[in-house]
């Protein structure tokens, strides 16, 4: 199956997701390991889809999500540039446009290691708190932390 | 805001619905009504989408749905027939196509006045019920009624 660019961002546009992740992790200097993931979930029955879309950006992996359901999902920073300049080329037409700009910027931060010291990864959580698919109540939270520790 | 035939289509795969509604009315000679719809949700954020279809299209209407979404909704036959030509010369990539080819043969079979008799009607019926959208439950009791009368 082959993709077109455009169907590719109207496909985003309906099912992709920029999430930003921020999890506790003892090991690292400010506590917190930053996870910005790319992905789009499909029912098994459109497996075919998400591993179009793998070839399509050269990047990614295919697995599991939930029962039935698989994801797409783009991890590595290497590939999450490939995503993003894909995006910056070809703009998402809904409101996730704003969601992605801000993905973008958290990835922009983390490229410049700016997530390894608390001041960045303040500025980090404050970006992935103003985003749509936030769980903002966990993020007030590790606000809290950072700004007490 | 311009939208091209692949964003439309990827967006379709990813947000569209191929509706069969099958509605008690008594007043219809078969008793029941065949309501087929295309319909894409969308938060009120992205009213704008909606409205870009309508245009895109030059058919439907964008209304209210729940709360906070809104709907662009095509029911009209001659309007459907439009969406139809746009989706058999662009078809779907995902296994929404197979929703939207039983939801093409229902628009034929209405286009043909077969669901005015009752053996027309059931065979509509059937076609709804095999559909991923279909509310099986529902359509296996018009099936029950029509088989009765």
């Amino acid at each position: 199956m082959q993709l077109s660019p455009d169907w590719v961002v109207g496909f985003t546009d309906g099912e992709g997701c920029f999430f930003v992740g921020i999890q506790r992790h003892p090991e690292m200097t400010a506590g917190y390991q930053v996870l910005p993931e790319f992905t789009i979930v499909q029912h098994e029955r459109d497996i075919q889809i998400l591993y179009a879309l793998k070839r399509f950006f050269r990047c990614g992996v295919v697995r599991q999500n939930h029962g039935d359901r698989y994801a797409y999902r783009v991890r590595k920073l290497s590939c999450l540039r490939k995503v993003i300049e894909f995006f910056e080329k070809h703009p998402l037409k809904t409101k996730k446009n704003v969601d992605f700009r801000k993905f973008r910027r958290v990835v922009m931060l983390m490229e410049q290691g700016k997530h390894l010291d608390k001041g960045g990864l303040l500025e980090i959580v404050e970006i992935a708190k103003d985003m749509n698919t936030a769980n903002r109540p966990a993020l007030e939270k590790v606000v809290e932390f950072l700004k007490a520790g």
